[in-house]
């Protein structure tokens, strides 16, 4: 039998953790002092802080140790992205009962330190306590490298309305793992990288400073669902979206999926959260960046609405932490 | 009755947060968007992150909603002046069960507020998300002004042993709180402050960077007990550390308690944590600053050692998260 985290103690398992995690140049300080201390060279840091708790945003029989690490970093990082920025370091706290595998911290933090990677960011610290249920508080510091932030509040009327990165294929992946684990049916092998998405999403970290040197007027991720995470944007920029589903392909995947569980592929593509893309308001005329294209436009009347095909969405309106969603096995 | 956060719903919860939350101008961009811009003028951050979860960091039932923002953002606050720097921007993660009052929310949102005035920070961002407990994930940030850091690793032999701030108060409360509910007894009223300082810790915030002016060569705040927390010093700086009881006083409160519980008072002064004191090491003849006094010094030989009027503290070791712990009530 592996052995747990208490048996080993908080002291010894956070000097095992350590050890694994690689400081980059930016990292003045790090593990094992009151504080770490971080670069932060245009005078500025970004800073961004998540929950994740077991049940509510992954299941350990969904997830394993190494993906719920590489998802816990993604969405603080792609936060950061959505301003224009770069991570720089991760913060993570790690609540779990004292029966937890080592394994499984530690498979936990090389998806911490392997997802920072990505986009050049250290695990500079956290804190390691006790809890009924595995609970992650993961914080990313972010680096804008002179560039203004870019806010949900500056799009205008005759924006272009871009998207990066896929949409919905985590709410299709996660659907399929419920529909799996009802059935006791075997998930489709070509359907994988939907699951795959829902694991371990793959934000598109280089559109957000590409965004914001195209001069995107306003950009968010995706993590509620396209629809409402819009909404953010119209409400804070006073401004209505109008979404456009004929210049936009509903990908093969999320049809087939569509097609077994019985949904409209639309439900995931509008409404499904997670996978950390990122839209961005660019005046019309300026030259987007490689690997985005155009989802809509910004119209003025009605403040605060999305439209889609001129219409108000009647989908699955995205995610309220406290309602009962559309995530399946997740409450 | 009151009504609770899920009848609300997240989104509108997050905008009555907010409201109460004054932005200091260090805050570029506070809460709203996908992150938060502070300032760091001085081309570092200081950033540090714990979690709380209910039932193993507080009572609901012996503290308050205001009291745990209190804590919350104290011992968080407290990890930056360990370094000598001083808190400018807090970040807060709360999950919590739908049925909570939103009223709990609001007070523990004042309560951060206010222990942030304390020193001149902000509740700047943060993540509202369920749980079957109420977990909180707190991030703080900080500003060195310039200052070199205190890291744990430079205590030197010959070194003298400060301590800012109450020692074993945040335990003795505890224990008071756990002795009256076992006794159905009340509270003796003159032990009251032993309580407040569990539910609200006091850390001599500017003790933090004035002992980095004065010098100090290693520092740490006690969270986890004076001889545990030393430990670390004695551990980072390869010393051993030698208390001397001799040349310091029982508080009188703590003799009380003490009396009343049949606890000797020496096992919360040594090792109690949560008060969120500092301890400094400070080259011989450095001027000492103000509100601290001399309880040890360093030494050379058994390195990572703390010793007690000579010998090994026989006394309640300090704080394992993972283990049965001196804290009655708490697990």
């Amino acid at each position: 039998m592996s052995r747990s985290i208490g048996d080993l103690g908080e002291f010894v398992l956070i000097g095992q953790v350590t050890t694994r995690l690689p400081q980059r140049s930016e990292i003045i300080l790090g593990p094992g002092d009151d504080a770490a201390i971080v670069a932060a060279s245009d005078g500025r840091v970004v800073a961004t802080t998540d929950l994740l708790v077991e049940g509510r945003h992954f299941r350990r029989d969904w997830s394993g140790p190494y993906d719920v690490g590489r998802k816990a970093a993604a969405q603080n990082l792609a936060d950061v992205a959505a301003m224009g920025g770069r991570g720089t370091a991760l913060l993570v706290g790690l609540a779990a009962p004292p029966e937890l595998e080592v394994d499984w911290v530690l498979e936990f933090v090389d998806g911490l330190r392997d997802e920072c990677d990505v986009v050049g960011a250290s695990v500079a610290g956290g804190d390691i306590s006790a809890a009924d249920r595995i609970t992650l508080g993961v914080t990313a510091l972010g680096d804008l490298a002179g560039r203004l932030p870019v806010t949900r509040a500056g799009a205008r009327p005759g924006d272009l309305v871009l998207l990066a990165g896929h949409a919905g294929w985590a709410a299709a992946g996660l659907a399929l793992l419920g529909w799996a684990s009802r059935q006791a049916h075997p998930l489709p092998d070509d359907l994988a990288p939907l699951v795959a998405a829902h694991r371990r999403p793959a934000p598109p970290y280089a559109l957000g400073p590409a965004f914001a040197d195209a001069g995107a007027r306003a950009m968010c991720d995706v993590s509620d669902g396209l629809v409402q995470d819009l909404g953010h944007i119209a409400v804070a920029s006073g401004v209505s979206i109008d979404l456009l589903r004929a210049g936009w392909d509903v990908p093969a995947l999320l049809a087939e999926a569509g097609a077994v569980l019985g949904v409209d592929p639309w439900t995931w593509l509008l409404g499904g959260g997670d996978d950390h893309a990122l839209v961005a308001c660019l005046p019309p005329g300026a030259a987007a960046p490689d690997g985005c294209h155009v989802i809509g436009r910004v119209a003025e009347r009605s403040r605060g609405v999305v439209r889609v095909d001129g219409a108000p969405w009647e989908g699955v309106a995205g995610h309220d932490h406290f309602r009962r969603s559309a995530q399946p096995g997740l409450s």
